[in-house]
C-alpha cells in the first residue's frame, strides 16, 4: 500500500443554504478543491462522495453520478461512487478514496461529502435522520437521535459523575471555536447557563448541546505521496484509515457509554501510524451532541473512561490545552451537514497542520486526528493526518 | 494488484417476499454464501453493501453496519460500507470489494446487493426509482423510467429499423430462460403477442416490456485466487473490472441511442481481461425494459449498433446462440430487486461457469461478463468473470 496525501481542500460555508441546491454546493467545493490541488479535471481518475440520505432530503439518489456531471466530468466517464454510512458517509468517503490511492488503483482521487438538509420541514429533517438508527427496533418504538443519546448521557453521568456543567462546557468550547471560524453556521459565543436554560430536548439534553440542521459540502484531493509535492507545497500525509462497525441498536451494546466502534477504529488507526493518543496536537470528533464529543475524547484514547467531562471543564480541550479538540467550531458550532461532516473534519486539520487556520490557529500542530461517527455509534471511521 | 476469485455465491428467491424485511433478506442470503464458501465470520475482513434507497423503501439507511449487526459480524467490528449507484449499485459493491482484496488491503471480503420494494405503493416505489434519473430537470418535468427509455426505444426504432416485435422478443427470451430458473420472480413463460397486447406503459414499452418491482438479495464472498483453492473446488476468477460514468440526464447525451458509459466501461474491461466481445460465451445485462437489453448487447460489443434487435431476432442471444444472454431471465423475469441486482448477476455467472445452472446450462461455458447499469446509464458496471 502506497503512502497518501491530500493536496487540495475546499469547503463551503456551512448554514441554512436557501439558495444552493445540493448540486451547487458539491460544485462550489469541488472547484476550490481542484483549484487548490492545481490539478485540471482530465487528471482526476475517481470520485468517492459521502452523502446520507439525498433520498429523503432532495429525493435524488445516484448521488455519484450527478457529481461527476456537475462537475464537468461526466464527459471524462470517470468511476464516481456513493457511500453511505449515516452521519460518518464524509468519512467514509474519505476511506475509501485513500484505499483507491493507496493500492495503486488510482492516482488523483477527490472525496467529497454533502447534504442538503433544509430544504424539508425539521420534522421530516428529524425522520431522515431517525433511519441512522434502527427503524424497526428502535425507530418504531418512539425513539429520536436526541433521545438515545440523551440516555447514554444519563447513564454516563450516573456511572462516572459527569455533570450538566460538563456537558455544557463542550457546546461552549465549540461556539468559542466556531466564533473564529468563518465557514462556521454560528459565530456566537454562549455561556455554560444559555445551555443549560436553552429549551428541553430530550432530558438532559437541551437544544444547545444538539447540532444543528445545516446545508454544506466539503472535498479533498488525494494523491500518492510520492507526487503530492508536485501538486502542493504543503502535502499533509494521510498516517492512518480506519473503519469499525457496531451494533445499530443501543440495546444490543455491551456498553452504552462506550462506543465500542470508535475504540476499535482508533487502535487500528494508532496501529498504522505507530503513534498512541498522546502524539495528537488537534482532533476533530464527532460532537453531535455534547455527550457524543465526551464519549469521543475517551473512548479515543485521549482521556481515561470517566474523565471526559472533567478535561472538558479544566480546558484540556481547548486550543492552547493538552489536545485541541473540534478548533472548527465542530459539528455543534461549525453546524453539521451530515454527509460532509467527515470531509470537513480532515478540512480543518489540513488547514490547521499548513498553518492557515487564522485566529484559531493551534500553534505547531504536527499531528491531528478526525472521527466521525454513523448513527449512535453503529459505523466509526478515525483518520490521523501529519504534517 | 493481485488476482481475485468468488469462492461462495448466495441468492434468494426473488419476488414478493412480503413475510422478509431487508435485513432477513440480505442474511439469508449472506449465510448461504458464507457456508458455499466454507469460511467463518472470523475470516471475514469487510463487507461492502449495495442498496439503492434502503431510505426511501423501508425509512432504513446506514445499511452497511445494519447488515454487518444483522449478520452476526457486529462483534467483531468489522468495516462495512454501502455503495449506491442507483440500479447498478450491486455492481458497485462487486467492484469496490474486488478493489479491497485486489489491493491487498483485504482477504476474504464479502460483496452483497439488497432492495425491498413492496413495502410500499407501486407509486411510492415509482417515486422512489425515478430518484436515480435527474430529478430537477427530468423528474421534475414529467419523465418517469419508462418514458425515458421509451424516448430511447423510439429513436433506435426509428434509425435502425429496431421493430416492435424485436423488442418483444427480448421479453420472450428472458421468460422463456427465467422459467427454468428456480429463483425467478416469474416461471411463466409469455410469447411476442403477449407482449405486444400487454398494457401501454409509455409508447412504445408496455408492461411485458418493463423489469418488475422486487425484494431479494445476493451475495457473493471474494478471496485472492492464490488461496481460493483452499474453499472452493471452483473458483471463479474476476478477469476484470471497470466502472464508467455520464450525465444523469438523457438530454445532456451526446447520442440517447448508445450509452456511453457502457461503452466506456466495456473497453477498460476488455483491455483489463485482455480479450475480446467474441470471447464471451455467457453475459448477464441490464434489461430493466426490453430496448435495455438491446442497447447493451450493441454497447458491449456484442453486435454492431442498430443490429441487436435483429440479433436478438435471430436467436443469437437465446441459449445455444452466439452468446447466451440473461440466463437468469434478466431483469424482465428474474426479477430487479435494484440493489442486488447487480450480484445477482454475478451469480448466475458463477452457477453457469461452475456447471451448476440446472436446466439453463450453457455447454462448456468458460467466460462469463456482466453489465449493470444506474439509471438510464449515468453510472455503468462491467466484470468479466472466467473458469
Amino acid at each position: 500500500m502506497r503512502s497518501v496525501s491530500i493536496i487540495g481542500i475546499g469547503c463551503t460555508r456551512f448554514g441554512e443554504r436557501w439558495g444552493s441546491s445540493l448540486r451547487d454546493l458539491v460544485v462550489e467545493t469541488g472547484i476550490a478543491a481542484i483549484e487548490d490541488a492545481g490539478v485540471t479535471g482530465e487528471a482526476i481518475d475517481a470520485l468517492y462522495i459521502g452523502n446520507m440520505s439525498g433520498g429523503r432530503f432532495v429525493e435524488q439518489e445516484h448521488i455519484g453520478a450527478l457529481i461527476a456531471d456537475y462537475a464537468g466530468l461526466s464527459r471524462l466517464h470517470i468511476p464516481s461512487t456513493r457511500v453511505e454510512a449515516a452521519c460518518a458517509s464524509g468519512g467514509l468517503a474519505l476511506r475509501e478514496a485513500f484505499l483507491a490511492v493507496a493500492s495503486g488503483y488510482a492516482d488523483i482521487v477527490i472525496a467529497a461529502g454533502v447534504e442538503k438538509m433544509t430544504d424539508v420541514s425539521s420534522g421530516v429533517a428529524a425522520d431522515a435522520l431517525a433511519a441512522a438508527a434502527d427503524r424497526e427496533w428502535e425507530c418504531f418504538f418512539g425513539a429520536t437521535f436526541p433521545a438515545l443519546y440523551a440516555m447514554i448521557a444519563r447513564l454516563h453521568m450516573r456511572r462516572y459523575g459527569t455533570t450538566r456543567e460538563q456537558l455544557a462546557q463542550v457546546a461552549v468550547k465549540n461556539h468559542h471555536h466556531g466564533h473564529m471560524n468563518p465557514i462556521a453556521q454560528y459565530h456566537t459565543e454562549i455561556k455554560v447557563d444559555d445551555v443549560i436554560n436553552s429549551p428541553l430536548v430530550a432530558d438532559p439534553l437541551r437544544i444547545l448541546d444538539c447540532s444543528p440542521i445545516t446545508d454544506g459540502a466539503a472535498a479533498v484531493v488525494l494523491a500518492p505521496t510520492d507526487i503530492a509535492s508536485r501538486y502542493s507545497d504543503t502535502p499533509i500525509r494521510i498516517l492512518a484509515s480506519a473503519q469499525a462497525s457496531d451494533s445499530l441498536a443501543l440495546h444490543d451494546r455491551r456498553d452504552i457509554t462506550t462506543l465500542d466502534a470508535t475504540v476499535y477504529a482508533a487502535k487500528k488507526a494508532f496501529a498504522q501510524a505507530r503513534l498512541t493518543p498522546a502524539d495528537i496536537d488537534i482532533a476533530e470528533v464527532h460532537d453531535c451532541f455534547t455527550i457524543g464529543e465526551i464519549l469521543a475524547i475517551e473512548d479515543l484514547g485521549f482521556f481515561p473512561k470517566g474523565e471526559g467531562g472533567i478535561a472538558t471543564e479544566e480546558g484540556r480541550t481547548s486550543i492552547g490545552g493538552d489536545v485541541a479538540v473540534n478548533t472548527s467550531g465542530g459539528l455543534k458550532a461549525c453546524g453539521h451537514p451530515v454527509g460532509a461532516t467527515g470531509i470537513k473534519q480532515a478540512y480543518e486539520i489540513v488547514l490547521q497542520l499548513r498553518g492557515e487556520a487564522g485566529k484559531r490557529q493551534v500553534s505547531d500542530a504536527e499531528i491531528g486526528l478526525t472521527h466521525n461517527v454513523g448513527g449512535s455509534g453503529g459505523t466509526a471511521l478515525v483518520h490521523i493526518l501529519s504534517r
